[in-house]
C-alpha cells in the first residue's frame, strides 16, 4: 500500500513521470492559512521545496499567528499583488467558499501559475473551476488531503500532518500532465501517499468512508438526546447519556465536527451521500430483520464479517 | 452527577440505607473469572472487603492465571464444595450462559447466600432467575457494571476497572433491601457509581447508548466492505477502506467486539433494540430528507444540536 502502487490499483493506466529535477517553488500563495494550508506550507518549507510563502486569509489575528509561526513569510495586502509571480496557489478554504475565491483570483492568475486546492468534495470544486477558471484549467489540479483533525487554525498546523496520509488528486481532462506531476511531487515531499482518480470516484469513496460516518454520528447523537427520558437537549438531564460509555464516545467523536463545514460537505456531495445513506439503511434493515427473526447465527456471521474486515483493514494501514 | 444523586434522579423514591457496619465478605465465589469477575475480586480485595475468593471457570489455563494473579485464592473442584459457606456468588459469565449456570448452582445455594451478576441485559437475567432461582429470589440482586473494555480474560483484570464507572442494580420485588444494600456497598467499595432502576428501564437505556451503537458500527463496517469497488471482503483489495481515516476508525471501533457476545446481547434485548433501531432510522431519514431537499440551514441546525449535546455530555462526565 505505497503511494504509486495504490495509485496503480486505482488507475492501472497511470505511470508516474520520471522526475529529473526537484521542484522548488519560488513563490507559493496559500489562501486560507489554517490547519491544512499552514501544514502544507510548513511541510514544504521543511522539505526545502519552497522559497517564499505569501498568505491570504480573512482573520487578521490568524494570519499574524501564521506569520509568527513561520508558516508564511508575508501577509498579502491585496489579491493582485499576492498573486504576482506566484508559481503555485494553494486553496485551503472551506469547500463552500471555493467558487467565490476562484472568481476573485482568476483575473490575476498568470498563465503559468498552477492552482491546486484541498476541498473535501471534488465534483463541486471542478464545477466551480469550470465556471470561474475556464482559461486556466490546464494549470488547475484539484486535490484532497485526507487528513482530518479536531483542531483548526494556523495554531494547529504542523509539518507532519500529511505524513503517511492519503492525498487524492482528481485532474481534469484539460489539466496538463506537468501541472499534475508538479503538485504530486510537492505532496510527496510532504510525506503523503498520492492517488489519482476521477472527481466522481473520489466523491463516491469519501461519501462512504467519511461523509456517511459523519451523518451517522450526528444522527446517533441526536437520536440519543431525543430518546432521553425527559427529552431534554441538556446532557446533564439526560438519563440515557449518563450511562453512555467509551464505545458511545468513540462512535460519536466525529459528531463534534464543525456543523458549518459538514453542511457544506454534505450539500457538496449530496448525490453520492444520498446513495450511501440509502445503501446503509438497507444494510441496517437486514440486521434488523435478522434480529426480529431471532436469527442469532446470521447476526453472529454479520458481526464476525465486520470484525474480520476491520482487523484486515487495521493491519493494512501504514506504520 | 454523583452516584446517589443520579440514583435519586432515576428513582426519586429511593433513599440509601444508613450503613452502620462495613460489609466484609468471608467467602466470595466468582463464576467466570475474566475481565469483570477478576476485576471485581481484585477491587474488593484491595478495599479489604473480602477474606477468601473461590473461582469457577471453564478454561483451566485462565483459572491458573487468575490464581497466579491473586484474583482468587482457590480454583473450585466442583460447584457443590465451591458454594459451601459462600456469602456472595458473583456471576460474571456471558449473558447467554446465565440461565444454565443458575440451574447448575441453585441446588447448592444456602438460603443466606447472596447471588448477583454482571449481565449486559437484565430482563433476560431476571427471567432466568425466576425459572432457576425461584426459592432464592430474595437474595438475588441483578446487576450490570457498565464498563466495557477491548481486552478479556483474567489477564486483563485490574482493581480500578470500575472506578468512576456506572453500576446499575435492578432488584426484583422479591429482592430484600438488605441483599441490595450489601451488593451496593461492595460496588461502592470498587469505586463505582451505583444506580437502581427496573430491569426494563435498564434494558431500554443500554439499548440506546450501547446496543444500538454496536449494531450501527457492525452495519457501517459491513456496508463499506460491500460497497468496496471489487465487493471483496478483503480490506487489502478494498478501494474504499484504503481512504478511510481516523474518523472511520473510531466510528467502527466497537465493530471489533466479540460477535458471539453481541449476538447474545442483541437477542437478549431484542424488543428494546428493535425499537431503538426503528427510532434511529427515523432520525437518519429526517436528515436524508433535509439533504435531499438541499436544506442546508436545517442540516446545520441538526449537526450543531448533536455537537452541543455531545460537548455538554463530555463536560458532565466525572473526572
Amino acid at each position: 500500500m505505497r503511494g504509486l502502487i495504490s495509485t496503480a490499483h486505482i488507475n492501472p493506466s497511470y505511470k508516474p513521470m520520471p522526475t529529473m529535477t526537484t521542484t522548488v517553488i519560488h513563490k507559493l500563495v496559500v489562501i486560507g492559512v489554517g490547519l491544512i494550508g499552514g501544514s502544507f506550507a510548513l511541510a514544504l518549507r521543511e522539505a526545502g521545496r519552497v522559497q517564499h510563502i505569501t498568505g491570504i486569509g480573512r482573520s487578521r489575528e490568524n494570519m499574524r499567528r501564521a506569520l509568527a509561526l513561520g508558516e508564511i513569510d508575508e501577509i498579502a495586502d491585496n489579491i493582485e499583488s499576492a498573486l504576482k509571480d506566484a508559481e503555485l496557489v494553494f486553496l485551503a478554504v472551506p469547500v463552500g467558499q471555493t467558487g467565490e475565491i476562484m472568481a476573485q483570483i482568476s483575473a490575476y492568475l498568470a498563465p503559468s501559475t498552477i492552482v491546486t486546492d484541498a476541498g473535501s468534495t471534488k465534483q463541486e470544486v471542478v464545477a466551480a473551476a469550470r465556471s470561474h477558471l475556464a482559461p486556466h484549467l490546464k494549470n488547475f489540479v484539484p486535490g484532497h488531503p485526507v487528513a482530518g483533525a479536531e483542531r483548526s487554525g494556523a495554531g494547529a498546523a504542523n509539518a507532519d500532518l500529511f505524513r503517511g496520509k492519503n492525498v487524492v488528486l482528481t485532474p481534469l481532462e484539460e489539466t496538463s500532465r506537468e501541472a499534475t506531476q508538479k503538485v504530486t511531487e510537492l505532496w510527496e515531499a510532504c510525506g503523503a501517499r498520492i492517488s489519482r482518480m476521477s472527481a466522481n470516484r473520489h466523491d463516491e469513496i469519501l461519501a462512504a468512508v467519511s461523509h456517511l460516518p459523519h451523518v451517522l454520528a450526528f444522527a446517533l447523537m441526536n437520536h440519543v438526546v431525543s430518546a432521553g427520558a425527559d427529552g431534554s437537549n441538556d446532557a446533564h438531564d439526560n438519563d440515557l447519556l449518563r450511562f453512555a460509555g467509551s464505545g458511545f464516545r468513540d462512535s460519536t467523536r466525529i459528531a463534534g465536527s464543525s456543523p458549518e463545514m459538514w453542511r457544506d460537505i454534505c450539500l457538496g456531495n449530496r448525490k453520492a451521500l444520498l446513495n450511501q445513506i440509502d445503501a446503509y439503511q438497507k444494510e441496517l434493515t437486514v440486521m434488523r430483520e435478522m434480529l426480529s427473526d431471532g436469527d442469532g447465527d446470521a447476526l453472529e456471521r454479520l458481526f464476525a464479517r465486520a470484525r474480520n474486515a476491520r482487523e484486515h483493514w487495521l493491519k493494512s494501514l501504514p506504520g
